[in-house]
């Protein structure tokens, strides 16, 4: 092991410090505060845990997980991108590709070249972990939202249709979560917290 | 599946919301505030990938992860217990006890009794797992106080011994890891950060 090993490893694990600052649109539960990248990270890594058994296909859950804890490095650069901010998203892929190159450059190559790989099977969600990390990922902003009583759909006129445009390929990672999703969709519609 | 169990796992996984509340006494690394235990707890999950080629033992990163993840649960009800508040921590495996009573109790009850396992391995420190996870959460915050020039040890006085003391059996999980530490104090003593 050489020194400069350790150091980069090091270096990576104090630049991902950074995703404690990235704010999302998300609410935390009791709504005091918007929720950030590493608490969200944490959050889809747990419910990986809990949830594994109702993935479709059948996964390699430490792979799961390893991609949700880094599946948002590249916002360090990029910023987080609103799900329904359509100008946002038009560049958003330009934005990470550039930042994925910076940011996985830091550890050593066969490292960087694992969480690189990581991200991009996360973001083409043509794997059975990526389907399923995906899922998750779409999953838990439902929860904070209905949760809150939709107070990031309210305060962006989110409608009903939108969430479920954007949430429906949790079909594709799992049935037992997409069902459950459309219920909250629905009953949020009845509540008024989605137009 | 029975609905009952899907809704004491999403019972669960917003119940552990709370810990993205619960203020350690580490700053993030730019020092604009203190560190939670979700952001902590996401931290170490990610060190354990990059680092676990350090452990001294073999060990099975899935379980380790796993630990991590909710090593800290328990501090919904018990509060962070400063590493260095001696009367905090004589009355601290009480407390905890009773929280994690409450709370892996919400989730179905083989969930429940895996992660109260996890969480009482880790607190015995006993296997190679647990060594290394808690090699980690004892790492981390050395890593935050170096970066942020000794801030949170300065404030409360903390001497090299203490921090030798109570960081002594990151040995046990990893010698490259320990071999770090005590570079780090030496260096913060020498710099004055810590008494």
């Amino acid at each position: 092991m050489s020194k400069k090993r350790l150091e980069r490893q090091l270096d990576f694990v104090l630049e991902l410090d950074k995703l404690k600052y990235i704010e999302r649109q998300s609410y935390v539960v009791d709504g005091r505060r918007h929720e950030n990248d590493a608490e969200h990270s944490w959050h889809l890594a747990l419910m990986a845990i809990l949830f594994s058994e109702y993935s479709n296909q059948e996964i390699d859950l430490l792979r799961v997980i390893k991609m949700l804890l880094i599946h948002d490095a590249v916002e360090i650069d990029a910023g987080d991108t609103y799900a329904y901010d359509k100008a946002g998203n038009a560049t958003k892929r330009e934005r990470e590709e550039k930042a994925a190159e910076r940011i996985f450059n830091i550890l050593p190559e066969d490292q960087g070249k694992e969480m690189r790989d990581l991200w991009e099977e996360f973001e083409a969600n043509e794997t059975p972990e990526s389907n399923f990390a995906n899922a998750l990922d779409r999953v838990q902003p439902v929860m904070l939202n209905d949760i809150t009583n939709g107070r990031a759909w309210r305060e962006h006129k989110i409608s009903a249709n939108q969430v479920l445009e954007r949430t429906s390929y949790i079909e594709k990672g799992s049935d037992v979560l997409w069902n459950h999703v459309k219920s909250l969709v629905d009953k949020n519609q009845k509540d008024g917290n989605l137009m």
